[in-house]
């Protein structure tokens, strides 16, 4: 029996966290009715994207005490699983974060700070300054990266070689070309990712126009061999529960056949890696 | 006007070079008649792959100055464009090697001795010790590796950092699982580090059925956004000239909108880049 896992599609409303975690929740409920045991949210989930003021920015952030983990965790507990999302964090310092979250039962396991920040995210947000983490929880050993961190093969690498076995990726993927999810380049790279790392990639994206804004919906799911195994199902601009059994994740396989190792087969007296 | 450019899909006869080299030439020649500037063929294409003994290793070598270089040679005068291609190399210390050469009308311009080997080859070639090299050509900036070098994305970066305006691979893609060229797992590899390195891509693979081994056929091409706009028509395993016209190469853009660089957003400070 393998890791049944959701990735979910949705549509935040700017500036109606309420609206949003509600919505959040009922996805979690209806992925664990249909017996997933991991969720993985979006990025930014709670607060929407396109923060325009100062004053937005301060509205869309809560502490990871607030009301957003809180309902995470009750969720995690109502049924038992682990849920990554993505929301706009004030940290203990007072510092603007665009965060990731992995909750279980227990309630919040780990916290990562997006690295690689995308465009108006410079703007309203500081930049993680330590590595993303990998997570050991009842799924499997997850490493957290947030969208854009998928452009910086290093970091899928660096969680894979601290013994990631599942990448999960909250994300709001900019839909730029706006093409299929199954033919867009950022499956290609998420796909690459997997592969080339031996990890199974959880992405779960937005929809929805937003100030304009609009998104891929990529929220897919692919094996530690590069396969798309979940995918929406529809290429409009709805929110979708994504649902695919992965196989249970465990330590990963670098040797591919007999003579070759893709981790031992890097060069280092040629490259930085 | 863009670069026309031909991948070409061929099916080498293990140990007959001469025949292997009367169709690479044949390919070339068809090429240019459709108009490319550059012509890209499969790695290790006038030997065949499946050598199995010391001495099939050894009669599958031929030095840079041998028969396979001069008919490339003579081609690209012919037509005055440049090729690159894959060939099985006896080098100076007398040691054989997984070879790819830039040759143009002007003669051999660089030879790049593949530093990643794959499977057997580990058995019957000394992998290289130098860098892949960045090639001036009338054609632009071409950056170059062989086949398995794909999977290690720190190849392709050093390129791109180097200067490599469009990445060029000979290769021998294991048709592992079988499945169709547009929807592999090599050729979202392929889409992504042109994706996210801002640099074309042109993979030509081999075909055919090869004591008992087979390819995926992936000759395809990239462009700099990511797109496949160059594919084989046919995913059964006969020999295919894709031709496709890639945007004129040019230094890369690394910007990627207002607040974004693929390369000013690296972390050095996290990772090793």
């Amino acid at each position: 029996m393998g890791l049944c896992t959701a990735a979910v599609r949705l549509h935040p409303r700017f500036g109606e966290a309420e609206v949003n975690r509600a919505a959040s929740t009922a996805a979690i409920d209806a992925a664990a009715a249909a017996g997933a045991r991991l969720v993985v949210l979006p990025e930014l989930c709670s607060s929407g994207y396109c923060i325009a003021t100062e004053a937005e920015a301060d509205s869309a952030c809560e502490p990871l005490d607030g009301p957003t983990v809180a309902a995470w965790t009750a969720a995690a507990r109502r049924h038992d699983l682990v849920i990554v999302g993505g929301l706009a964090e004030r940290d203990g310092a007072g510092q603007r974060r665009n965060s990731a979250v992995v909750i279980d039962a227990a309630g919040l396991q780990a916290t990562y700070r997006k690295v690689h920040l995308w465009g108006i995210e410079k703007r309203w947000f500081v930049a993680g300054d330590e590595l993303p983490p990998v997570v050991s929880t009842s799924v499997g050993r997850l490493g957290i990266g947030i969208c854009y961190d998928l452009w910086f093969p290093e970091l899928c690498r660096s969680l894979a070689d601290r013994g990631a076995e599942l990448l999960v990726f909250p994300s709001n993927l900019t839909d730029d070309p706006p093409i299929t999810v199954r033919d867009h380049v950022y499956t290609a790279v998420a796909r690459a990712e997997a592969h080339r790392n031996r990890t199974a990639i959880v992405v779960a994206d937005r929809c929805g126009t937003e100030r304009g804004a609009t998104w891929t919906g990529a929220a897919i799911i692919i094996d530690a061999t590069g396969a798309l195994i979940g995918a929406p199902l529809h290429d409009d601009d709805r929110p979708e529960l994504v649902i695919a059994d992965l196989p249970t994740p465990g330590q990963r396989e670098t040797a591919w056949g007999d003579a070759n190792d893709v981790v031992g087969d890097r060069r280092p007296d040629l490259f930085s890696v």
